[in-house]
């Protein structure tokens, strides 16, 4: 496992040195580890965020990469840390869910709470984990390949979920987990569901956010529009958002993260 | 071509998953490829500014970088995505200018469309080509080195050009193309441009900004006004800047991105 | 000294090309330099925020890494560039302090001011030596390992020191330093002098902040408090903080950078 890709995924944001200390650790004990920036932008504390941004990104990085995820409210409690083994990948990060879908989708193999203490820095502080535990066990991972190393296989270990899409004879209700830089506001409604709900997709969706109803068209590209106007889409991760062509749906619409979205069914 | 270098200039920000994405696309095709961050703060959709990044910063780097730039309001439309090979770079990006002010600097020897679909993710999504096709076909680039491989030659392809600086017998009229952290207020004029105009470099400068006139001095480097005072330089790039020493001229000034910066030669 | 490690510190901001431009300057002088980010975020010229965070990651890296730190307010003026040897590390910056408290951590062994031109680039600006002298410096130094080759030995350089903290018989006056992403007040109070003070470490501190006194816990972690409470912590680099379990003590306490932190002693 030479030169091995390690990914990092935190809370942490880039005006602060704590990103560039954990890079420290890992060069201090795999010299040639390559080390890659998945985001330190997620907001703080939230899991929700973390966990949807490692679902999409995963499956695009090579085999054997190990994603290190640190957004960890609970530091210096006794959430337990652990490492997962997936088909493809591994993870490392605290227990508390923020692993628990992409590891999922990608087919855990074994999990592993990390408590041998022979790879953790000396001191270990209890704010800082990212540092004194999670980097260093990612780096001797990129070494040594094998999970039981690091402890214990468990049974059970925290997932987690996004909220729950419902659906009724008359409309489908789906929440905003995301809105990115460009305005799009990402809903919770895969692809796979929506088209499993639907005969024939509609062109036009009837759509109510923040209890106001609007016709929205449904399109395959942002072009379809013009410019500044309002449409939907499956995003590149399937999921259907709501975007506008050049211009910010979440502006538009004054719509926020967990903004419920209804699309009625009656009118098609 | 080992080891060859990427380097990413977007508007995606750092706070999504986007550019994680892509350059976890390009390491599953490119394991050797090194990849770095020109910006991916260029405000949304602006051309302009990807544009006069670019141009400033290629020319630093080594012979044979990859330049790969996903600045994309006409994602999904029928833009077309092209391939520049420049005396000593290559440029990879949608074909609407962003590349071709860089590209032309260092003499473009061939222009390819894009369009063999082998060098694709597949499937492609018509959100995030950056993704499905800029990524790969760089990455792709980095181990083949023949722009041949991904299409045709084209003779016309999109440029873009600055605003124009206005001269006339007693004024230059130039503008605010980007105003960097420190305030700086860069314009269009190029030191080459102005040195062409004045017999003697004149000592002061009579600088109209926003409808107000001031006598703003000539400087060579930021401390021969004093702290918080407003000079004029040609900065980094050489084009005439507006700025404070230790001071936003951007704040001092209520200056913004495209203001008008007349410039009187009447009184030298 | 193959596949050199060069960290970046700067004020620049990850928006503009500036970093971009500079490790495209060292890639093309050490072709495989591996070049990280500490940080770009220190708030402008400022030279204490730069070297508090240089104090706290060097550390953690790998022998022989070089430091290359540009907060340099005074670019372009008769401040001197320097080279620092320390006991594991080299340091390039401005003779402006900011790379002092981080060197003397590690041990000074030479200081050296840059002034051999022939590891600059030409023609050099007055306003980006980051990219004209420090970057070229660096990569040069990479390759060759020799400090000597830069310039003169000098004795008398300039050193930063943060405020010292006040100690009377009755209450100790420390300042805000930092303010990190998470809203934790770190102040200037090491641990150590915190020990050398207290008998026996207090369960309570008296703490006046902004003219409001108050009893904050000390504890060890984060969680030892309920979520959204405040607490006393000597954070991961040792320093005292003023945080908040998954609360920002910046908000619950409008506790700006530099505000004065006072630790009554008498009630214990």
């Amino acid at each position: 496992m030479n030169q091995a890709i390690i990914t990092l995924l935190t809370d942490f944001g880039t005006r602060d040195h704590y990103v560039g200390v954990m890079k420290g650790v890992i060069l201090s004990i795999c010299s040639d580890c390559r080390i890659f920036d998945l985001s330190h932008g997620i907001e703080k504390h939230n899991i929700q965020e973390g966990a949807f941004f490692l679902l999409n990104a995963i499956k695009y990085y090579p085999k054997n990469t190990i994603h290190l995820v640190v957004i960890d409210p609970g530091v210096g409690s006794d959430r337990r840390a652990i490492l997962i083994q997936s088909q493809n990948f591994f993870f490392i990060g605290p227990d508390n869910g923020v692993l628990s879908l992409a590891a999922k989708s990608d087919g855990v193999e074994k999990v592993v709470e990390i408590s041998n203490r022979d790879f953790y820095l000396n001191p270990i502080s209890d704010t800082f984990h990212g540092r004194d535990i999670f980097a260093p066990v990612a780096a001797h991972l990129a070494k040594i390949g094998a999970v039981d190393t690091f402890g214990k296989s468990v049974n059970t270990w925290t997932q987690f979920e996004f909220p729950k899409v419902k659906m009724s004879e008359t409309e489908i209700t789906a929440y905003v987990i995301h809105i990115d830089r460009f305005g799009n506001l990402i809903t919770n409604l895969s692809k796979e569901l929506f088209e499993g709900y639907w005969r024939s997709q509609p062109s036009v969706l009837d759509i109510e956010i923040n209890n106001k109803a609007r016709k929205i068209p449904m399109c395959s590209s942002y072009s379809q529009v013009r410019k500044g106007e309002i449409l939907s889409i499956f995003g590149s991760g399937n999921f259907l958002e709501i975007s506008g062509n050049q211009a910010s749906a979440s502006d538009l619409l004054s719509a926020k993260i967990r903004a419920e979205v209804k699309i009625k069914l009656s009118k098609h």
